[in-house]
């Protein structure tokens, strides 16, 4: 009954679709992590309404505690609007966006921290301050697409340690992985979806123009920079 | 730098990175749609706590009122957390899930309904009820897709009349296309995300064994009811 799948698209079409297939593969890994990232601005409004309502149960209640629950309900309100707001830029992301490299690295390495302790796993920032702005999209698929590729790979729970390092043309990002209970069996915990493998990887950096190689220990990834903001390496990599 | 893109997947493999590279390019046609259904319960929300610190301005606030007030903070409060686990299983569809055919059917309509009326489509769903159970994801994602690409591959604004019809085995769906104003060209609008093709509703259709064929002003779309579950067509449409 299904019509036969007829190569309609354009080689390029096709790749593009593959890229888009581990993004895909990706977000399926990142939503529960999102989802319990924002939950917590609404359990902190659910708590604030629950108070509210119980002050007002008094036949005079003390109304300078409620104005000030008042004021603090704007603002968890608030930060729940903007979590939700970015949760949807992972989903969707803004072609257009870009932070700094250190600050994306950090996003996806606090991101998935709570995560990859429940099977085991410790992520290791060392990655310095540097001051060169990249896209997000780049930034977020790649190092997390790389951080979950490492981890399901693993034989046994590591420490996935990241270091960064500073070159006129590019920002050289490692990961290195060092076994820490090697007799200890992995304890596979990817919420029901498929472990990324580095066929996923290789299409999401490529996508993104990104280097990608494996190193001894885990990966090696380059983010180019564009000509025009090409500097010295001590302008970009703060003594951190 | 890109290290080369070796064929390290098996075909099924690398026919489901292809699916779920459909999957991404719905979801990025779906996701601002989404945000918009989502955004009215924030804003809600908003409005409440703006309206009770006016009250709390007050030396002595109308206390009946402000009770009132967080009573439907409370319920405005689950309904933004409610539509956020829903918009949830959209970007992450939990397998198990199933739905009404009908139910699903209308979800994908409403939803779309006003991101089509801004590009002069009209969705006109008269689907009568349909009491058989399907997986949501599949409900969802090829409804959803079929109705962009058939709007998508449209020349001039028109109206997508949706009708069901009843079999022992299946339920099948017709999609058909018919222009309203020939004259007027289309004004695409897809958020600035990629188009829907054809390719991408055949691997989705295929990815959750739904039959697919082109009709003379449409689509034909064929859900099949599980063996368990085949009753007599007079028992799964009532007349609605």
């Amino acid at each position: 009954m299904t019509s036969t799948l007829l190569p309609e698209n354009t080689p390029g079409a096709e790749l593009s679709l593959l890229e888009d297939g581990a993004r895909y593969a990706l977000l399926q890994r990142l939503t529960p992590v999102l989802q319990h990232q924002i939950m917590g601005n609404f359990q902190s409004m659910d708590m604030l309404a629950v108070m509210m309502d119980r002050r007002l149960q008094s036949a005079s209640p003390d109304l300078g505690n409620l104005r000030q629950d008042c004021t603090l309900l704007g603002s968890v309100s608030e930060s729940a609007i903007k979590s939700v707001i970015n949760l949807l830029t992972w989903v969707c992301p803004k072609p257009a966006a870009t932070q700094r490299f250190d600050a994306g690295v950090e996003e996806c390495a606090a991101l998935l921290l709570n995560d990859f302790k429940l099977k085991g796993f410790v992520i290791a920032n060392e990655v310095p301050p540097v001051a060169a702005e990249f896209s997000c999209r780049a930034l977020r698929s790649v190092v997390s697409a790389a951080l979950f590729c490492l981890s399901d790979q693993a034989t046994a729970p590591a420490t996935l340690t990241l270091r960064a390092q500073a070159f006129p043309d590019r920002i050289d990002l490692t990961i290195d992985l060092l076994c820490t209970e090697q007799e200890q069996a992995k304890h596979v915990y990817s919420n029901g979806y498929r472990l990324l493998n580095w066929r996923d990887l290789e299409l999401l950096a490529a996508a993104e123009s990104v280097g990608l190689a494996r190193s001894d220990s885990g990966a090696w990834l380059s983010f180019r920079l564009p000509a025009e903001h090409q500097k010295l390496p001590a302008a970009l990599v703060a003594s951190g």
